[in-house]
Order: structure tokens, then sequence, then C-alpha cells
């Protein structure tokens, strides 16, 4: 983005000092913060929370079985929670806190393109969520950048890749399930040429189980992502960066809306 | 969205059981949550974290001074932490956890769109994650119907109103902002119209402080909609449900991108 340079050194500045005042707090701010839930003590010293320390603890997860989860709990919160969900719930197992306080059934709102607006897909949203709840933003430093990469390369490879991937293990619907690349992040245009290529409306049994598949597709790549990362061996494969390259945000499929007039956006002056 | 009524249903019965569960539970269970954090006790009876019984305590905020928080905030963490922290940090002032718990920071990346891909405008995003984690998602029962519909409510005023509404007490920007109308919740739309009629370019400063101001405005809105919903007196204005009037999730601007050619998608079997 075209703000990053501009506001990064300074941002990075005030995290660390922010930073270097909370650790000095240290467990007994910890415990402070804790005891202030059952009203024991009253704490308005911390300005962020105490989860807002990245990385969150991550423990490497089981693609197959973590893809599994999401496509059974599409059927419980949809898309975008599903993809939370399928992480999230393995991790409060694991590791516990902060995993445990995410409300992660709140996100049910992602379904449809975020309340069936068809904007954003809910899967590349809660995908999103998850790399940088447990990365961190690229604001809190170096060692955070990739909760932002992993989520945009997300992005790339959900538009640039025939959907869904995965083949649940115990499929809801029997039926084949085709494929179709949306070269957009955008559930409308994801939906709506999967309907245009399978016949299937919105409202259909298989339109439901190829959401319930692209999630948990997502949710595998998620995954692997997660555990390079881990394993400190994640490197980003998008190019994608359009405020610097097209001067506007936005997607690859300029011509799909525009036909052959897109416009060209007000350029900065040099 | 059409699989509101299929599941709503069985998810009302299985919430039903669950909640009941949780209240059983009650204090000590609470307790034996919070301790977990400190690795006294090993507790793995609840599949749902603490957080999520809704709504969230809320108290009601200032309009304008909340505003005037996500203005300051854009130039730290852009518009979706923006708009979600306004809230947040007066709320974790003013009530305590669960909002201390809350990673707001880790929403930076809805910045741009979307980690800068034009999808969905992240104040829309900010304000749906604040209505949706405070009063609760619509699985959740009755009582939480009204997380879905201030925030859907949200996206449909934003795409009919001409941005920004919010004038900051301290602009940054003396210079005046120009409104213009997107008819979309979309990043790339909204900022591109409003580039188009002002002429300035992605990276100017004037930019940056149109966004800050629509960050301000949704935030504005979004505190008058709470407060309104504390007091038991919400009403949703939006009668946009497109996956029942129109057939696939979508906006309003259906002759935006696909001209005099719509397409009609494939409908349910009557």
């Amino acid at each position: 983005m075209d703000t990053k340079e501009l506001f990064q050194n300074e941002i990075s500045r005030r995290r660390l000092l922010i930073n270097a005042g909370a650790a000095a707090v240290g467990a007994a701010g910890f415990w402070a913060l804790t005891s202030s839930k059952l009203g024991l003590v009253n704490t308005a010293e911390a300005k962020e929370g105490p989860t807002e320390k990245w990385p969150w603890p991550y423990v490497k997860l089981d693609p197959d079985k973590t893809a599994e989860i999401a496509y059974n709990e599409w059927y419980r919160v949809f898309c975008g929670a599903a993809v939370i969900n399928a992480v999230f719930s393995q991790l409060r197992e694991k590791v516990g806190e902060p995993y445990k306080s995410f409300p992660v059934d709140a996100f049910v709102f992602l379904e449809g393109g975020m309340a069936g607006w068809g904007t954003v897909c809910g899967s590349n949203a809660g995908a999103n969520i998850v790399s940088n709840v447990i990365i961190g933003p690229r604001i809190a430093g170096p060692d955070c950048e990739h909760g932002h990469t992993v989520g945009s390369d997300m992005m790339d490879w959900y538009a640039n890749t025939a959907l869904p991937t995965y083949q649940p293990k115990e499929p809801k619907q029997k039926t084949a399930i085709i494929q179709t690349t949306s070269n957009s992040p955008l559930c409308h245009i994801s939906v709506g040429k999967w309907m245009q290529k399978s016949g299937f409306s919105l409202g259909s049994a298989e339109r439901k189980d190829r959401c319930a598949r692209v999630a948990a597709s997502v949710t595998h790549k998620l995954v692997l992502d997660l555990n390079d990362w881990k394993d400190g061996k994640f490197k980003p494969k998008s190019t994608w960066k359009p405020g610097g390259t097209v001067g506007i945000t936005g997607q690859q499929n300029c011509t799909e809306c525009h036909g052959d007039k897109v416009p060209t956006p007000p350029m900065a002056k040099k």
C-alpha cells in the first residue's frame, strides 16, 4: 500500500516504545489484567490488550484434518467462521489462550460476501483474519509481515485456481462438484461463475456443498502456509501490489467490469 | 441469505443445548477458564470460548467523540481497525473484558479493501465486526439478529450516502474534501469514484484524509445504531436481500459492471 512507506517508520518507532512498556509490566500486569475480569482490580494502564503481542503461539496442524473440520463447520457457521474455527478450535485445545478468548462465531456475518452483499468471499476474509491474528499485522514490525502476505497470497491463489480443490472425506453431496476459476476474490464473481457453468441455483444443495468445499480448500492451503511460516520457510508467491503499480486498490480483472475502457486513475505528481 | 431458513432451526436448537451446558458450568467454569491462562488448570471441557456469549456488555458511547477517535486512529491502523478500535478502546476502559482480549490491531489488513485488493471497504468490514462481536451472530438466536442487520444497514447507508459526512474537529488536511456516492460497499469503487471526481491520486494526502473521514463517518453512524440497539429501538432500514430477490449474493449496482446484459442466475426449482 502507498501508505506503507510513509507511516512504517513512525509506527515501528511507536510500537517499539509501546512493547517496551508492556514488557516492563510483565507478569504482574498480566495478572492484573486477568484479575480485572473478576472485578478484583481496576486496571486502566494498558492501552493495548494482552492479546496484542505477536506472534500468537502456533503449533503446526494437519492440513487434511483442518480442511475436513472447515468443510463440516461450513454447515454450522458458513465460510468465514468455518475457516477461522477449523484452525482456532484445534489451537484452543493444543495451546489454550489467547485462542479461547477469540469470538469465532461472531464471524458468521462473513457469509455471502459479508451479510449477503457479495463482496469478498468469506473464506478469503477468514483466512486473512487467521493469518493476521496469529502472525500479526504488518505495522507490528518485520517479524509480522507474513500476516499480511499469507492473506494476500491466499486471495491471489483463490482468484487463479480452479476451485474447489478439496475433496471431503465424507461429502454431503455425492454428485460431482465442478471447478471454476473466479479471477477475483469476490463472492459474487466466484459464486456467479460457478452457478453459470454448473447450472445450479444459489439455494441448491450443490452450491452449498461447493462453498463448503471452497472453505475447506482455502483452509488446506492456509495450514500449509502457516506451517511453512512456523518453519521459517514461507515465501510469498503473489506480486500483486495494485496501489503502487496501477494507482488504485483493486483486483486483477479490470477489463471484466470496465471492458476496454479501463480508466486511468489520477497519479501522484513526481 | 437463502441458507438462513434451512439451518436456523437446527442451529438454534444446538445453540440452546450448548448455552444450557455453559450456564450450568457457571462461575466455577469461568474461573477455570480464566485460571487456565496461568497454567493452573487444564480445561478442555468447553468447546466454545468464554467470549462466545452474546451480547457483550455495552455502554452507550458519544458518536462525535468516537468518530474523532476513528479519524485519528486511521493514521495509525487504517480504516477497518480504526473503526473497531474507536469503539473497543473506550469499552476496554468502561467495561474491561472481553474487549481487552480482542486483538484489534490484527485488523490492519482490512486496509485498501483487504490488503490492497479493493474488495469491501475496511470501514464497512470494521463496522460489521463491531456489531457482530458486540450483539452477536444471527445464528445465536433472535436476540442477536441485529449484529447482522446493523452491519448490513451500514453497507446500504455507505453505498447510498455522499461520503465523507464527518468533519473532523482538527482536520489534518485543511483543504476541502469533496463528497461522492459509491453505490457500492467496495473500496475500489468508493475510492475510485472519489479519485475520479476530485482528481487526487491514491497516494495524495487528500485521499488519505478522505478515507480517514469516511472511517469516522461510518463510526459515527455505527455508534448511533449501537446506542439505539442498546435502548431497544434499533430498526433496520435496509431491505437489500439479494439472495432471495435476485438469486445471487451481490450489490445494488448490477448494470455498472454488467451494462445492460445483467445475467439471469439459475433459480431454484419450485
